[in-house]
């Protein structure tokens, strides 16, 4: 149902059934590996690229959760996905191992919670029960493909992220127990003329900004309605504009209940991750691990996560285009 | 609403209020082009990047949409589009041109029906009024990434098929006049090991069968109820062995109720075009272009449109992977 301009209200509020988060070696290392279900102490997973590597924790990413939910993988009647590999074949991989009918999206690093927001309007609509949302990321996969392969040891930046190499699945479902969805906001893309791939926290703060304000815009709530307000992959650098750019729209956010996916995901100092995490696998990881789990402890009734995404390519940078960027905010609520 | 296993069934039967179709050169020599709204010389476009041109159509497409439903930009509420591009840029940047808010697609060249469902479910769910749900694909552009620059001049088997220059865009509406959106089935990924990216038609054949079959399947009808079943991009190839699957699988279409766009588009003694059209391009034009205006014209009442699409990239060929494909079918239905 919608509500205001952009945002969807699900009065048959869709559950979350079960979730499944994957990691990698910087993400075991991060202070939230606890909250991880399965990490791997290397990149390659046993397999013979990157990309398969990627492919793998998707693919067991989406086989926990239809196993913590006590279902068989015939069960999923649909599978939405989105990832930063050209042409998303993480995603669309993963589609032909669950053979199931899917739907591939692609939002880069917002496609956690576009997944989330489709699916959840599926399972609102009455147009599907079991809906498996996930998304993924390989560090090395997306500096190979957007930047040097790593192997090459190019200097980076203070400002440029680390992208996680994860995979985050949350199967949703009509009834049963745990965190409901509740509303989605929907992004329009936001392009304030950033162009250095290594500030894109900066060129996304904008779009999670203009997302967030349009979200408390439609549904005439507040920011205090929330525990916790996540965007997703802005880190340290991104973060602080969008807190200066929120007050400048007259919204301030308690600093205590205003974080990001990819501030939380590695500690400040860890080696290489500079600014903070990035990557679809971020806001995935991050939120359907520790930001659930805490739910799940009853530390968090309600909470609002905004994945960012710049929705730039390598080619489009090479033809000296900005970066334009979007952001999705699900809001999620969960009470014992 | 879910009828069967993997179709939606849309009771309050979105309008496609307008719609709107750009072509290119090769377009403008095959028989369909009476059926374009524009057309275009050259594949510049004015521009200065094969890429540049492609998103220029895309542009244009969703402008003349809006335009021709005698409406504003503003009165768009969602925009969903997909296209081949790594990161799909195309959609990403008229979306920053459009300014609304915006959920990106990616199912290759099945991102025309993906879009058309999502943004009938949307309408139908209550969920908005006005979607805007496009694609868009150009030849040069596509040639570049999937394959080789055309310029290089590289030769190509007869199985080959030739990306359409070309945009085409729906708007969909929950009132006013127009054919109707009935229901969509969602596709499986089907992959039956075919390697050869230019032996597209043949990979695809396989996915279009099982969508088909799931749809009359699941709607208890039969391919009689319709009176024209048109695949995506399979082309000659493709549509011969889809013929012959669909006859194993019991379900026999008669000849002059079965097409597929690719064949359409194109003359067959028309130059480089080879087996037929293929791309994001080629079902969007020849279905919200051609077939339209046929049923506007009262010689079609009610339809199937089964974009099909090759899920592979460069990399996953490169990596010796097959080509998992997918389709997903709209039924239209329009009584003046």
């Amino acid at each position: 149902m919608l509500r205001g301009r952009q945002t969807w209200v699900f009065p048959n509020r869709p559950t979350i059934i079960s979730t499944a988060t994957v990691g990698g070696p910087f993400e075991a290392e991060g202070p939230l590996a606890e909250d991880f279900d399965l990490l791997h102490g290397d990149l390659w997973l046993g397999q013979d690229s990157y990309e398969k590597a990627e492919k793998k924790m998707l693919e067991v990413a989406c086989e926990m959760a239809v196993q913590k939910a006590g279902l068989q993988k015939q069960d999923i009647q649909f599978f939405l996905s989105g990832d930063l590999m050209n042409q998303i074949i993480s995603s669309s991989f993963t589609a032909r191992t669950l053979a199931v009918p899917y739907l591939g999206l692609y939002g880069a690093c917002s496609s956690s919670m576009e997944s989330l927001t489709l699916g959840s309007l599926i399972v609102d609509s009455g147009s599907g029960n079991y809906v498996l949302c996930g998304t993924s990321s390989h560090n090395a996969a997306a500096e190979k493909q957007y930047r040097y392969p790593t192997e090459y040891g190019s200097q980076k930046p203070p400002t440029a992220q680390w992208t996680v190499t994860g995979a985050g699945v949350a199967l949703l479902g009509s009834k049963g127990e745990g965190p409901k969805v509740t509303s989605a906001t929907i992004g329009r893309v936001v392009d304030m003329g950033v162009t250095d791939p290594f500030n894109m926290g900066s060129a996304m703060a904008p779009a999670a900004v203009d997302t967030i304000t349009a979200h408390f815009r439609d549904l005439r709530i507040s920011p205090r309605d929330y525990d916790l307000i996540a965007t997703g992959d802005l880190g340290r650098v991104g973060h602080r504009i969008a807190v200066d750019l929120l007050k400048k729209h007259g919204l301030e956010i308690p600093e205590d209940r205003f974080t990001d996916c990819g501030i939380l995901i590695y500690n400040q100092d860890q080696p290489v991750v500079l600014a903070g995490g990035s990557g679809c696998g971020c806001s995935a990881t991050v939120a359907y691990g520790h930001i659930l789990n805490r739910m799940k402890k009853g530390e968090l009734k309600k909470v609002l996560i905004v994945a960012t995404g710049a929705l730039l390519s390598p080619l489009s940078y090479q033809q000296k285009e900005s970066i334009p960027c979007i952001a999705h905010a699900v809001s999620i609520e969960y009470d014992h």
